[in-house]
């Protein structure tokens, strides 16, 4: 019998984990299973130029530690309509290269944006498992993916380093951390370092409330503030989040502050364990998967249980932070403000 | 109406976000229900001899990122046997420096032993909660408890040291890491760290399978193993769990091979974000079932939601890691080794 | 015979290890030479308002390894002239708070402003001893300053993490460290973290050298490219130095490029192995400059020997990179880049 | 003209920082004096079997953080005595395949058994250049070795994690480092980690001196001891010194203690900057050297400048901690005991 042959390509912006993702599903394809795995270069891309190498379990040996991809990744949209109204028709050429490849079964790591072309291509007739990854916690249908744990470690070490300086010189001191759209690792971030602010997209912030609530601390002589603010929040447009919040506590309270913008340290370098784990779950599930046919999935984890859901239901949908979570509520009773009106009373309470 | 007032004590080994949960339930308690708090030193001993402070919320501001705990701990177990014999009636003694001490709800912070104790106090008469904390996470009756996720980043950063020195010189690394009778730490940092071979206590192990296991990984040409061991693993009786499978490979295959235990460095230093988040979760939950009176319970986290269980239910059990868990079975598949017969053939694979 | 008494404070922008140098001073003080001490709070401030308290062994045991400065800092400038013109003479405050409070020596720990501040409290009588600090590494009379080095292995891991993202993107990526007149953090941090392009303030850059050398990058297919900022370079006013580079770069190349922003993250946190042992050193040092009434004197470090200058000789300097370090030749002749005409020329030689 | 071809071996135990040499070298050799460079397996015995791969630049590019050796390393010394009087004269096989491989200089990378080899090998007419590489730091001849900044930093985060778990429990904390002749780890570790005793083989302790300071301590309410042990101290023989003195301890005083042995771990992973830096340094400058045929000499560091010695001078020789260093006595000012009569009386001062 013919041996199965799949590809692994990956895409969109890398996070600590893609490797060990890789290696989950080529070395349980190889090891187990029999297969042969190609590794497509730089995502889609890849995939039209037909740009790809033989992965054997040597290949693969080896980086579970290392963060990036060696696959290269791209933001290649196949489906994009400004791209399709040109010569060009990207999907077809991926179906072809996919046939010319004697390809059995695509696999794509990638974030929402992936999950979506998967979703099509599965629907256009080709086998396809996704596997969701991101730092930003935002793929919808899955728990958790890999990246964010890492992402809210490398956050959280910086808060903690701005404590120390923001307490020697009595500042506010402001960090910007990722995420357009869903506020999760300023969330999670905000919460284990410390932060007495976190803002977040989900939750609409008064700029008055945020002015009360750092002059009550100020009068209950709390020398300093850390302030936690996602990158998308509400603000005018060509501002950054950051320096926006900067400019009201200086303009309306005359406070020293000081910001920090994590940018792009957050997503790069050695997964954490959590991570590598995650990782190595969902790769190898993702195999498993393929060894019985099953595709047009998405892998995800629920209740700590790896499973999949079908592709078609993750498309186009983004998993935010519910501005009711268990998680927010807990942090509002240590006296975390979260910028709208239901934030603690200092005065009453120190 | 008279002010509920809470002591908090933190019992047996030292686990990364003690003082995390104890500044959760400490903040929760005086931020938003106005309680009174003291803190409780050196855990039973305290209670015994009416050792403690008051905890003010300055007192617990700052803790957060703290290893250890800031209220001292000790292996005191006033129930014990042996010690009931003798004149002194611990339990007795601590009933009524609670009654003394005008407690209204005892908070005790530790693990399987300390639940024990928890649970016979509450079974007396006292008001107690329970906040489950070890880095072995075998609490039993909780998903998770906080400790574990720093125990487990440091035993992996440790093995990530260990692979560059063992492909160097061609060796197999052995590391040994806690976990008397549960195998929780070695099963996760042996797969976040790339362990080749994983001996944990609930998989006994036959000799002459990690012998014919490490002799084809050289036969395929991988210069090196990496090896996990937990310290409970079947072993004769004054023997090193580490040091014993050292000597196994040393004398029957020949192999250079070096020994590492981790030791006490795995429960000490600054948690993680993911401890200090579940032990804030934790410690504010605490405090929340001391507001509504629901007593003699231990927090728990189930399937990502914190609730709580009857201490009653906790008593004396330990978890372990089910020999056939999702995570052992997918690390098979990725060519790990357990030390049972289930291992991979490496010969006809690679 | 009266105990003598001395004072100690901490002022300008905080760094690693001064919790070290304070405690490093205090211990010997007191368990070595049989002294009071004294920690005032904020830096100039607190001693023109007198604020401060005694530090007992007890105060500073287990401040090694705490980020920041226990005393708190300011940024207060008694000598500045406009303050001068004001009503207050804070000189004359601090020469008669130095009186009341009985001291026999201000041990000042600060950067080459506080030296300045020092030397003039000296020469108008005060029994003053400097100890330098900075992260700047740009104190004139020392060969190195604690902060330094843990500011450089923050920066050296940050761009540590760059690498995987640029290599997964096939992007330039920029990073930003401090250094306003020296380019020390950018030089070390760029070498030990491999990058490929360092600007430094020390030695001026052209603009068609830049393009140049990444163009023949990507010419020899280097996939992607570091380049390490100080904030302090030559470029347009208004404009932040990574940014302005970032356009350049977008504008004649179209290659894809990021920036970082280390910002204060360089600053804080638990100071390295290094700082520690080096601030200890210096203060133990100035305790036993105390106990041989020998004042006056800034402690440095020459060629690994602890010993010290007089604070007039190093009023008013900053020790700046030069243009022809061994270093830096060292760094060209790897294929590093630093802006100016003596770059290697890669076409000819990969 | 024939370019030259140089050969590169890394032996002895592998330290972080070794392919940062080996990158300075070839790099060096091939961008600025466009030489060939082979790297060779495994130390002398891939010499002896001539095994090694031809170095490009862009087999060395991307090593700069990598820790172990990217060559692999063996403890083969082709003068040992036993095995001269075996058949085979390995170091006429080291000469013949020198000549054989056309190499106009071997460059060896090594301690202070492989700069001995290295020497012998010079005066039997080869051209050699030693780098010298250690995390002991007992090279003779030069001020510093590239793995020892990295040693000491991973000595002193165990030892940070040990204070905050000794705390809890009131324990004795004992941490044995590597270190057989020299205690630079263990001194500079113990100095940055706030150990409270320090043992190191160059001063001879004695153990009613341990035990009074031990005893003193506990007097004066210090909850507990942080000891650091180099393995090469005094004791019997097999017995290892953590527990040696564990065992001291508790028979004479029963004060609770519990050994780590740090191990393996000291020795891998990702070079610190300082190594990184260093590394690079000796590498470019090993390349420098032969770009001016000037052979026969080991790289080394004076005074923070790079220079070199005669390989000669070196032969036998390790660097030990002076007895009456700085860095001791300032030690022994802040309360620090070396195990020897210069102890501080605590009772006295406290």
């Amino acid at each position: 019998m013919k041996k199965k042959r799949i590809g692994i390509l990956t895409a969109g912006g890398d996070a600590p984990g893609i490797n060990a993702a890789i290696r989950g599903v080529a070395k349980t394809a190889i090891l187990e299973y029999n297969m042969e795995v190609i590794g497509i270069s730089s995502g889609f891309t890849g995939l039209i130029n037909k740009e790809y190498i033989e992965l054997k379990e040597s290949n693969v040996s080896g980086i579970l530690t290392l963060g990036g991809t060696i696959l290269g990744t791209s933001r290649e949209k196949p489906y994009n309509k400004k791209q399709i109204q040109d010569a060009i028709d990207k999907p077809q050429i991926i179906k072809n290269n996919y046939h010319e490849l004697e390809l059995d079964c695509l696999v794509c790591i990638g974030g929402n944006g992936t999950m979506k072309t998967a979703s099509k291509l599965s629907q256009e007739g080709l086998n396809v498992i996704g596997i969701p990854k991101t730092i930003d916690n935002d793929v919808w249908g899955t728990d958790a993916t890999f990246g964010f744990d890492s992402a809210v470690s490398i956050a959280t070490e910086a808060i903690d380093r701005l404590h120390t300086t923001a307490n020697s010189h009595k500042r506010i001191m402001i960090i910007e951390v990722m995420g357009h759209n869903a506020g999760w690792i300023a969330l999670h971030s905000g919460i284990a370092g410390g932060g007495d602010l976190i803002l977040i997209p989900e939750i609409p912030y008064q700029e008055d409330v945020i002015l009360k609530y750092l002059a009550e601390r100020a009068n209950v002589h709390k020398a300093y503030s850390i302030i936690v603010v996602a990158e998308g929040i509400e603000k005018p447009k060509k501002e950054k989040a950051g320096e926006y919040i900067a400019k009201l506590i200086d303009n309306k309270l005359g406070y020293e502050t000081r910001v920090t913008v994590l940018g792009y340290i957050q997503r790069g370098g050695t997964p954490s364990a959590t991570d590598r784990i995650l990782a190595t779950r969902f790769g190898t599930y993702a195999a498993e998967l393929i060894s019985k046919n099953k595709y047009g999935q998405m892998v995800a984890i629920h209740n700590q249980n790896i499973s999949s859901i079908p592709l078609s239901e993750t498309s186009g949908q983004s998993k935010l932070v519910p501005a009711d979570a268990s998680i927010i509520k807990k942090a509002r009773k240590i006296g975390v403000c979260f910028g709208d009106k239901q934030y603690a009373k200092l005065k009453d309470m120190y």
